[in-house]
This record gives structure tokens, sequence and C-alpha cells, in this order.
């Protein structure tokens, strides 16, 4: 009988807001497997080390790119789609030997995670089973104490690759945003806020559940350097409540 | 010196979705309140009730009136908003006597919870802290198993109450999307989804991430008979991957 494909959400950041299933999951698992950055330390990995027995067997995914080569380009849509296609087939080994491969995710797997890209190419093959995580956009609002979205509110995730006047343009049309990603798009997510009317209530957030967290109101933010993994709130409901 | 406030989400259903820092603080607090329909048990507690302690000091939060009224009528705000300012006196007093009030929310405290009027209440005076949780939207994907956004996905959150037109204006307008808080309005989603030529991606959940999980495709769902609670989700990602 074949194994079991998991994708384990544990959370934004802090190794707390793990859940007792991803826990469980964790220790029952024999293969635990994580993306990174070739060269650098998982970020998944590291929320969960504390957990992790002496002995277990890890699987690192190891990205081959990453920013290197801008996203569109067929050089980088090749080299992801041979990269996910190769963790398929080890993790698909792992999974004819019946083996349990738990695949821990920032976050929610399911929401903006690379998880679905193993998921995608296995689920028609193998069991899997999901356990969602605490989202890093609701890890960034919570850090803040932010009432994002109330009763009939229209909320919205925007990449901050969006064009000025789309982000202008989805602002104004929606109660409540979070922009995601933000790096070198935060001059431009700016503007489109001020141009929307909404510049006054964005936040600024930096490194959402670390114990490095930045977060400010972005009025407040002199420059327009942040990291990629930055977010701007917008919260909706305080307008009217 | 006096107490904290400390809204902490117990996810969406499945008791092992709680984060080892709500079970922390649970086990921490002084007064542990919940909101629930007088004369209903509420579910927060439901997903909690293994971890209480005899002896737990409790604070039932009981809404005088729920869907019997019209939101938006003069009467249901007033009533409403007369016993969220009884709920933050009752807790003031608690905190003013250096105690620790745990709310605990289903879900996630700041996205759509009834937690956030208690905070806007009482965050100007009292020390307070946010405790994320998964999402009950995310316990419904994951329970599915249904990627459902990716990259540069927008990803919006739709309130079923909206028009038929606004609807498939923004289900046209977005790559992935969840309808919220179904009840009486499926057949409407539904013909907006037609419309807007998203139906055949759409997926029905019911009590997501119980053990009497619904889920299908919402074409093969034959009647538009659904409980409040429910969910539709229409995920963006599947289509250029």
């Amino acid at each position: 009988m074949s194994g079991k494909l998991i994708g384990v959400g544990v959370g934004p950041g802090d190794p707390e807001l793990l859940t007792l299933k991803a826990l469980r999951t964790l220790r029952e698992a024999d293969v635990i497997a994580h993306f990174a950055k070739a060269g650098r330390a998982s970020n998944a990995r590291a929320i969960v080390a504390e957990h992790l027995a002496p002995g277990t067997v890890e699987l690192p995914l190891l990205f081959p790119v990453t920013t290197e080569i801008p996203k569109h380009e067929p050089a980088y849509c090749q080299a992801i789609d041979r990269f996910y296609d190769g963790c398929a087939a080890t993790i698909a080994d792992h999974l004819e030997r019946g083996r349990q491969v738990a695949v821990i995710c920032e976050g929610d797997p399911l929401f903006y995670g690379s998880y679905m890209h193993l998921h995608t190419r296995l689920s028609g093959r193998y069991r899997t089973e999901i356990i969602p995580g605490v989202s890093a956009m609701s890890g960034c609002w919570s850090a803040v104490g932010a009432p994002i979205a109330q009763g009939d509110d229209v909320f919205v995730v925007l990449p901050a690759t969006l064009s000025e006047q789309e982000l202008e343009r989805r602002f104004a049309d929606a109660d409540a945003a979070v922009v995601m990603k933000i790096g070198r798009h935060l001059e431009k997510v700016r503007r489109a806020l001020g141009r929307s009317g909404r510049l006054s209530r964005a936040i600024y957030v930096e490194r959402g559940t670390t114990t490095e967290a930045v977060t400010m109101p972005l009025e407040m933010k002199r420059d327009d350097i942040a990291p990629y993994f930055s977010v701007v709130l917008v919260p909706g409901w305080q307008e009217r409540s």
C-alpha cells in the first residue's frame, strides 16, 4: 500500500503558532520535506526545528533559481517546472514505499504556497491530506492588532506586482486589502494608496510574526525600502464602525 | 496593574487545529469568554472543550438577537451595540482586577469575527494581544484539497449578500474567490458564477472542518438549500497551471 502526501501548514513564523495537528503529523511522518533556496536554511524548517526528533528523515527541496531570472521568462518557467517535477518524482518514490511524506509550508499550504505544485503533480495518484495553517497575513494583522474585515466587507489580496493603475482601481473597489510581496514595489503601492484615498489607513508590516517585526502606519515610513516578505494592510472595517 | 484582553483564534472547527499558543493561553487565562446565541452552545467553546480545566472561570457572551431582525434596521444595530457595550463593561471589570481575559473566537479573531467589537471598545484602555487562528476559509479549501491562489493571483472574499450583478462583476474581476455566509443566497451566487464563467470551477463546502463536512462541485449540487455557514470556493490557480 502506498503512503500519503501531507501538506502541513506551520504558520507565519512564531513556532507557537503551530497547530496540534501539525505537531502530531510531524511526529508521525516518515519523511519531512521542506523548500528552501539552495544555500539557505528553510524558513518552514526553522519554525518546527524544536519539534524535530533526532534521526528524523529530512528531504530538502532546493530551488535552483528564485529571483535571479524574471518570473515570466521561459528559462525561469522551465527551470522551475523541472525542479517541481524532480521533487514530485523523489516524493513519489517515498510514497511507493508506503511512507508518509509531510511537506512543511510557511503559512497555509494551499494559499500562495509552493506545496501546491507538488499537490497537483501527485494528488491524482496518491492519497493526500492538507493541514491548514495560520496564514502569514493573519500573523501580520494580529501582530498589529488591526481588525481587518467585518460584516459585509469585501476583502482582497493583491500582489504588489500589479500596475499602479490596477492597484489604485482595486483599492478603491474593496473595503479591505492586503498587498503581498512588497519588495521593490513600495513606492508604487504608496502612490496607488494615495490616489485611491486609502493611504491614511495603510499599515506597513515587515517580518510579521517574528520577534524582529517592524510595523508602522505607512505614512510614517520615511523610505521605500522593503524586503520581499513585507506586506501592507488596509483595514476595512474601521471606517464604518 | 490591570489585566490583559486576549483575542484567541481557535481555528475552523477541528479541535486539533488549535495552535500551541492558543492552548497555552487558555491554560493561563483567568477568565475565558465566548460568544454564543442565547440558548445555544458556543461553537468556539466546543472546539476547546477538552482543554478547559475543571474550575475554569467562563464568561458566556450571549447575543440578544442574531437573525431575527434584519441587520440594517436601527433596532438591530441598537440592540447589538448595547450588547457589545455591556460585554466590554463586564470584561473591563475583570481587567481592572488584573485578570487575563481570553476571548475565544472561531477562525481568526480579526477576520470577520465578533471579537473585534470588544477589541475596538477596550484596546485604547487596556493591554491587548491577538493570537491568530486558522481561518474558516483555510479549513474549507484544505478539506477539499483545492489549491486556492498562487503567484500573482488576485484573491477576493465576498459576502453572499452582494447583489447578483455585483457578485458577477467581482467574480469576473478576480482570479480566485471565496463567498461566505451562503445561506439563502445560493441560487443568486450560482447565477452570478454562471454569468461570469466561473461556475464549472466552483466548489460548495458545508461545515468545512467538521466530521460532517459536505463538499461537492457546485454544479453537482441539485438544490439551493445551504446553511448560513457554508461557503463557495472558486480556486484561481488551476486555470493557468
